[in-house]
């Protein structure tokens, strides 16, 4: 099935034009973000958390602590709702009324599962980390049986999402279209630094190629 | 008050160290956020939304269309949550277990309050406008009566918040320190590109200098 199923609680009905509703488009915002926010409801109150994720075919995956609030209640298999985040830029109209940002966002509905054996966590793991930084999982040091131990991972199918999607121009009022003001949009990227070196550490080792590969490609 | 009362509900539990109560924190990163993430209950269920905010002294405002089920919900006073995260960089440690990023988060709890005169929108409009672009509200066109009826905006005191901040180098364990594995942090950050003009306007308006000044502020 390329696309999701439509219903009343993923359908966009804002600018229904910026809706999305194909998987490639869906997985695509997931995998570009870094972090996402996870909304639960614990005694009938709501709950917002970002954190770290990743996505295995049609699951999105989180870990933390095995101690940590947010893990237990996704653990324990309670309704949860995730959003992805890119934004790509300012929409500055001529209008105060038409400003906008141009984005990318993925909102979507499940509930998670825990994942309990070991060979599933350090495959959850490499998953992360090589997701983070393509490549550090062959150098890092593996988890130990310690380390699995103290860490939760769950797997969280995606029952329904919807991406919503806005780019390009402004679209001022055609009456304002002559105004004296400059229109347009300020494109926004995230951009990666020169590394910072652990002070601890000599600098008898250098940087990985695959890390400066990472900074190359996002200058 | 300088701090935020200290309750189960907005308590750092995980890395204690890592959390932060002092008002002067949590606003610096609600003000330097662009977009925030709002969770609510829904017939016991969750859903989370990005959406743009602005502050105004200890309350969080929030616009959106009249008609968008996100403004309706906060508008009905029922209780929110929201998140705003900022991504500083990545943490590249020696061993796997110890990867992270670096971040400034709040988490925040509350309820809305409609704004309704229209006097009360205006300003409320013209603090989203010279938040998303500092001088940008003088230049463009000013809202008309049925463009400040088409809007809902909100108004949030903040209840209960904290921060939650982790900057600064991995941190190995004493015993991986002389692990042959380069380690470190890549600082990321949200930089601006050149403008690009709406394709709909002549070259015959130059760029502000408000705009240039932004675009090289975040070079």
């Amino acid at each position: 099935m390329p696309e999701f199923q439509l219903t009343n609680k993923n359908r966009v009905k804002r600018h229904p034009e910026r809706g999305a509703y194909d998987k490639e488009r869906v997985y695509q915002i997931i995998d570009e973000a870094l972090i996402c926010h996870v909304a639960f409801v614990q005694d009938g109150e709501p709950f917002v958390i970002p954190t770290l994720h990743a996505r295995h075919n049609e699951s999105i995956l989180l870990h933390g602590a095995s101690s940590s609030r947010l893990m237990r209640h996704i653990e324990s298999g309670q309704r949860v709702s995730l959003a992805f985040s890119l934004v790509d830029g300012l929409v500055l109209a001529r209008s105060v009324f038409s400003h906008s940002i141009n984005y990318r966002s993925v909102v979507l509905f499940g509930h998670g599962e825990k994942v309990a054996t070991d060979d599933e966590k350090t495959a959850v793991l490499e998953r992360f980390t090589e997701r983070l930084m393509p490549g550090r999982w062959a150098d890092a040091r593996q988890p130990t049986a310690l380390e699995l131990k103290a860490t939760s991972v769950a797997v969280l199918p995606i029952e329904l999402a919807s991406a919503k999607i806005r780019q390009g121009p402004p679209m001022d009022d055609e009456r304002d279209l002559g105004l004296p003001v400059w229109a347009g949009v300020v494109p926004l990227r995230q951009r990666a630094r020169d590394p910072i070196r652990d002070p601890q550490q000599q600098d008898d080792i250098p940087l990985p190629a695959y890390i400066e590969r990472y900074i190359q490609d996002r200058q």
